[in-house]
């Protein structure tokens, strides 16, 4: 059998490997931990809880650890039955000690019954805003669908973006997508991309990330397809409404179909593409990609360029409320915010 | 072929209509608008979003509108298209002459990817909770869960309860299962129940309500069960690991399956239990059960008692911050409660 450095490559087709992107936000962050820790202060905290027996998921929180530990940064894991929990939240969101937290899914599972709402949905909205390091609470999603980028007025305060989608913009970065010339907000200009999934936690924030930078994102879903313009849901004309269709004229296409069975045609990719797959699953034929696409760039996974965004965020949590307003969400935001009412 | 009311019965096994049951809180609530009226201020006002074109949604868009103008309640529909309601609901959230918001759901549907969250989910949480009629938002949502039943310290406000799940109650106290001798609180003490479903819209609202008021709710779903004490999750205990043996055991059954194909197996059901369906099929065989089990009473749907709940919480809703608190949520209330961090 071949090896994959031997397998037949066209025109300049290019693997990318997420490991050596991930490379220059490592070194930041460790020079930004170290400047911490030698002005007297500890270094910022992660308690990630992990209430299942997912093999993959206890693998992410080993990786998450040794990342964290390897940066000098702060990490804890918590095991704890799926009924805790919640109470077990409660208690990092109280803790001034604890800069960032998250969970590793699925907990509950995502069961479908109704219309909408599992536990583990429920349970994402309870890590507070102070100290959510993976951005996928309720307020970080709405701030980013409104293309609202701080936290407050003052605009000193960045909020927190959702860190899968943020390594996939990260990696664009990297390839020199991004025009640095143009100001930020405009960035993705004349961009084309697909993004082949919608849900909350990477397809969504991605396609209105990419949007608010000024690409045209074509948001492929199951059942539908929805065009992002600067953050606005609009329906993607007739001539454009099939994936086929999108992904023909695309600079950029971004795989995150969470079943095994998908592959995308590779005979659809544009010349000169960028293929990212951010899916479990492979959802493109990697071999046959590179062997027919010229000037192809093909980036596999990005899991390394996510837990570096994990990094940051917990980073960034931590500079903007590092100093303890974190406590003050108290056991519910919301109850502040009625409770503030004259 | 026999009519229904010629079926065999059981020994006083009974059918209970929901529009009877509805009566008194219609005539409650007909009597509360009339007195808000007279005193020279205008009914409370309820927005109904219909952004699907689903039969189903638009026959209870167009029930509630009924009921709503015959109790006295201003109603408007807004139809407006599905990715154009977000901006819809933020303008509604902030208009101070609207009281009451609920949309009708699927929007975007229910579509389960990676681990959760879909748009509908999303928009759910968009609903001010000033003006959430329907209980759903994540604000509510963790007050019962947390048995924490006032949005403020003062305690002068009640928080809003699931429609659905509140309707159940309500039929509940109609029937006489609640002990109004016991404190509130305590008052299903001794009471078991099986909630068949554990949606975040239904099922699991409903089960923690009715553990808050002291009964032993035993939680199931499609691939597992659990109990709920005082609105503390629990592992059930081996023996009582299967629909059959929870139900054998129960002296309430509420059924609310979203599927045409289950039907509860009628000889696990005990003599003199409630069965209660709130599923839009019908999760049993009703003849089969009024002829098969002795004393039974048998709820086949509680939607007229829904759209009761859906008025008194409008009215809550009003008489909590009717005087334009909810204005105050503006484009976000998380964004005030940061705000308020000095």
């Amino acid at each position: 059998m071949a090896s994959k450095s031997s397998v037949p490559r066209a025109d300049s087709a290019l693997k990318v490997l997420a490991s050596k992107l991930a490379q220059p936000f490592e070194a930041e962050i460790q020079s930004t931990i170290a400047a911490v820790v030698s002005s007297g202060r500890v270094a910022p905290k992660l308690v990630g809880f992990l209430a299942n027996a997912d093999p993959a998921a206890k693998a992410y929180a080993e990786w998450t650890e040794r990342a964290f530990t390897r940066d000098g940064l702060r990490y804890e894991r918590r095991d704890v039955a799926e009924h805790e929990l919640e109470d077990a939240l409660e208690a990092a969101n109280q803790d001034p000690d604890v800069h960032g937290i998250m969970i590793y899914y699925p907990v509950f599972g995502a069961q479908p019954s109704f219309h909408g709402g599992s536990h583990d949905d429920y349970l994402r909205d309870c890590v507070s805003p102070f100290k959510d390091v993976e951005g996928l609470c309720h307020f970080y999603r709405r701030s980013l669908y409104r293309n609202r980028r701080f936290v407050e007025d003052a605009q000193l305060k960045k909020c927190i973006l959702p860190c899968t989608p943020l390594a996939v913009v990260k990696v664009l970065e990297g390839l020199g997508v991004y025009d640095s010339q143009l100001p930020v907000g405009d960035r993705m200009r004349g961009k084309v991309v697909s993004v082949i999934n919608r849900s909350e936690v990477v397809g969504r924030p991605l396609a209105a990330m990419l949007a608010n930078d000024g690409a045209i994102v074509y948001s492929v879903d199951i059942d539908s397809i929805y065009e992002y313009r600067r953050g606005t849901l609009e329906l993607t004309s007739e001539a454009l409404r099939s994936t086929e269709a999108t992904v023909r004229i695309s600079d950029i296409v971004v795989l995150g179909v969470p079943s095994a069975a998908y592959k995308l045609d590779v005979s659809w990719v544009k010349d000169g593409a960028i293929v990212l797959n951010v899916a479990s699953h492979k959802n493109i034929d990697e071999e046959a990609l590179l062997a027919t696409c010229k000037g192809v760039r093909y980036v596999g996974q990005v899991g390394k360029v996510t837990v570096a965004m994990l990094e940051r965020n917990l980073l960034r949590l931590h500079y903007n409320f590092g100093s303890g307003e974190g406590v003050k969400w108290s056991s519910d935001m919301a109850a502040l915010a009625l409770g503030a009412v004259p």
